[in-house]
């Protein structure tokens, strides 16, 4: 079987220079340029029913999408809806179409068409979401630069030890919970690091940390070194990975689903767009490292190469 | 469980006047306008693996949203592609791939984004197709006027009896199989009805000429008559129905899949277009009756009403 990397590299070579950023960018109007982006949510490979309310799992259906538009610096305005129904969801359509609904309209997104057909078996989400960037504030993954600082805005591992508790049904963790099941996609914040030229490229996380920030050297032909000292270690998350059995530095590393941005920055302009930001969002961007002229993804502890073995992200078990 | 016209108005409650027709329409650049659709094909709902090629379902996948641009009066220019691969699949993603880069490149569509992922059980496809179009040349629904006259370009039925001859694995009936396996979109007479002041409502027909045609008299709150004199009477379909214990009227107004073109013409430029028409593309426009100012589509022979009841085309026996 061809993984996901397999494919795209595949395709690639049939349509070059086309594919491989969060959201495909086509002509708008003038300096402006719509990102379109799509994403599948399937049963048992994203979700699970069990745990999850139609109303979280419209919103989440919204935001995962909406996250990818943010990552490009857009401004999310259109969704398509496409939906295979299994008949024991049938009871649940209505609150999954009020929920995505509110969700379109908190976000000031404006449903425009779709599909929706039965299903034999499981349930299947896919989105498509439209923004609009201008053309010289959309961000790309194949731009970043030795020397450039490597920033994250938003959680590691959050998502990924809500997840454990879920399917472990451990009780309490609630806030991790909620950070799985209703992501907030960081749309201000894209636009924000959009429209800052220091910003050299961007991403945002779905499928782990290391995971994506692998992609982002291999699009932009460069390597990375993150400096361990500077993942974040709280309390609360370090407790949280006690309890559930989880290594709390390879949960931040590799943790999927967190839908945070991945970016990085020209060393001239890191003080001030860390500063900037600080002051616009009430939070850091958190500074994780560097990038190289190297390949690949290393790790550093105080100067010194640490070599981690890790094992990527799946929902359940099986390989993305 | 809310069938699909029940979900469609559901949501047009909530998002008025922007759904409903074969794709949506967006502002591009001046007068032209992006047209956008999406279409999913779920496995056993909509195709067989065991009678299905990768490379026709590939085809088809393309084709069946192609004709939705088609219907719009719009020229297909990007896709997204979404699929969501089981295991067993896995050996056939390849020729899926190249099937599908082979059909884009023939409707010179551009491959411009999706998602892969793993499906737990059923090959999933969801497919976004982007067109352009010139915003006085879009055709909509909601356009058509009592008087008009009823047009059908493409076959009607045929991919029902394909459908029929697969499932029973009746041997023969080629050209019929390949109408419901291989669908062509008639993007280029849809583009030519498109610039015709004269054709006053457009869509494609997918599940059926009937569902299809009560659809386009609800969005203009018009009704609409049948003349069966008019339908085609061809010795090939009425061996094959035959052949197949199929009723040969029925499974022309109810037969799905078969991505014609369904319009209305205004009454005084019918002649022009139709004569037009045949001269551009070597086949003609079938007249199959007139728009009313009543509600619902009624059957006439010779001048008589003639009731008839029919059931609703569904690919595998379940209701759409």
């Amino acid at each position: 079987m061809l993984n996901e990397l397999e494919i795209i590299t595949h395709l690639q070579k049939k349509f070059p220079s086309h594919i491989g950023d969060d959201a495909a960018v086509i002509a708008f109007s003038g300096t402006k340029r719509y990102v379109i982006t799509n994403d599948l949510l399937v049963e048992d490979v994203h979700f699970r029913l069990r745990y999850t309310t139609p109303t979280h799992l419209a919103h989440k259906a919204l935001h995962v999408n909406l996250s990818d538009i943010a990552a490009m610096g857009g401004q999310p305005q259109f969704v398509l809806l496409g939906m295979a129904v299994p008949l024991n969801y049938a009871d649940n359509i209505k609150l999954f179409l009020n929920g995505f609904s509110k969700a379109c309209k908190a976000a000031s997104v404006i449903l425009i068409g779709g599909d929706t057909t039965k299903s034999p078996d499981k349930l299947f989400i896919s989105l498509t979401v439209i923004g609009v960037a201008e053309e010289r504030k959309i961000k790309y993954r194949h731009t970043a630069k030795p020397g450039d600082w490597i920033g994250l805005v938003g959680q590691m591992g959050h998502a990924h030890i809500g997840l454990t508790a879920l399917e472990s049904v451990t009780t309490g963790l609630n806030s991790f919970k909620k950070d799985f099941l209703k992501p907030q996609a960081r749309v201000l914040e894209g636009l924000w690091l959009g429209a800052q030229s220091g910003v050299t490229s961007m991403m945002d996380t779905s499928d782990g940390l290391l995971i994506d920030l692998k992609r982002l050297c291999r699009a932009s032909q460069v390597g990375a070194e993150i400096y361990l000292e500077n993942l974040p270690d709280t309390k609360t998350l370090n407790t949280a990975c006690q309890r559930l059995k989880l290594d709390p530095i390879e949960t931040m590393l590799t943790g999927g689903e967190d839908y945070s941005l991945l970016l990085t920055i020209h060393p001239d302009k890191l003080k001030t767009i860390a500063k900037q930001f600080n002051a616009a969002f009430g939070y850091a961007i958190k500074c994780l490292g560097r990038v190289t002229s190297g390949k690949g993804v290393s790790f550093m502890q105080n100067g010194h190469i640490k070599p981690l073995t890790l094992q990527p992200f799946s929902h359940f078990g099986e390989q993305l």
